[in-house]
């Protein structure tokens, strides 16, 4: 048993940074607080690690998700960890950050979503944290295949080039996005399907090949 | 205070992963343990989280590598977090992964070396460990300066290239490699200063510019 002199052992939490394209840009998904320290602000959806139940600290953003959003298994990466003595009042705590790129339509309605250039003010290091995620997200945007994992199921060139814009915050020409996507080799044709628009021919419809579902496509250079 | 009801709070350590160069291979830097669990074993430097003397995790992994190693303020990267229920047989535990890149003229006699090719056993899941920094390492290698920080303070050209093609575990273009450092702008020329090597004209002399002493200059495209 723990005597008093030993130090309270530091918290250990996980918050998860859930990013989505609204109005053609970046959005993060927030929700309000339930519960001491700032309850009822906006806040990224977090908790504790519970070690009765969590097989990692991946696992336990997962099961942050799965409780708060009804998302099941995204594509998480590991963004890093945040850690002091000052970030939480509660005491000396360390958060394992996560991110993940989601489609709108499968967020839950409980989520409020807010452009990353217009948060409202957030607790503990939130806001620093999206805006490490943000930059991590478009760096890595320029030489893989992250930003599909905003994309539907099934997509044409055309939106999965304006996702990349919308990610990048940037234009990007046609026929070298088209070369560069070809690298990757993340796509699928989907045998038959197109997908009218106007008054344009039919485009063909894409999916994600089955092997970088759960990974990332990278190349050398840049997009 | 704790009532004997709730779980035992997972345990917090850093772990650094130290890599250096020696007969002309990447080695990690291993110590033997001096206490429970493991004792005696190589295994990488680490230890608890202090809440009452770490600012960060980062600060931990500092105060360990000066504890141990002496080095001050090597350039910490953080590879990331190993957790979960298994990997220490104290309990469920997460370890946050720093590594950093030394010459090995700045590590004290008790470091042993060891090739990452030809580790010995390693306790925990250190060997996944290193494998994951040493992959990371290679692939930063290819688009940044991180090499660098592997040479002394002052080289010529064709060292750095020998660093570079040992990271990297691969032959680079000399004249390739001339161009794609001008790119990474971190060396500057000391003025005057030369170095013989055998018959050849004395080589030019080079420093990491100061601003990169702690930070990476990344190159949009491979070296």
């Amino acid at each position: 048993m723990k005597t008093m002199e030993s130090p309270t052992p530091p918290i250990l939490t996980v918050d998860a940074v859930l990013l989505t394209l609204a109005d053609g840009t970046l959005h993060a998904a927030l929700f309000k607080r339930d519960a001491p320290p700032f309850q009822d602000q906006w806040a990224l959806p977090g908790g504790y690690v519970r070690v009765d139940e969590d097989d990692s600290a991946k696992a336990a953003a997962a099961r942050v998700l799965w409780q708060k959003t009804g998302l099941a298994s995204p594509y998480l990466e590991e963004f890093g960890t945040v850690s002091g003595p000052a970030r939480d009042p509660r005491g000396w705590s360390l958060s394992v950050v996560y991110y993940a790129l989601v489609p709108a339509p499968l967020l839950p309605p409980s989520v409020a979503l807010f452009p990353v250039a217009a948060l409202p003010n957030l607790p503990f290091d939130h806001a620093a944290i999206i805006a490490g995620v943000v930059a991590r997200v478009r760096s890595k945007a320029s030489y893989s295949s992250l930003p599909v994992y905003l994309c539907p199921d099934e997509f044409t060139i055309s939106e999965l080039h304006a996702v990349y814009q919308a990610v990048l915050d940037d234009t990007l020409n046609m026929a070298n996005f088209r070369r560069k996507l070809e690298d990757l080799e993340i796509l699928e044709e989907i045998p038959g399907a197109t997908r009218a628009s106007g008054r344009n021919r039919p485009a063909q419809l894409y999916r994600v090949a089955r092997r970088f579902k759960h990974t990332l496509s990278v190349r050398e250079r840049g997009l």
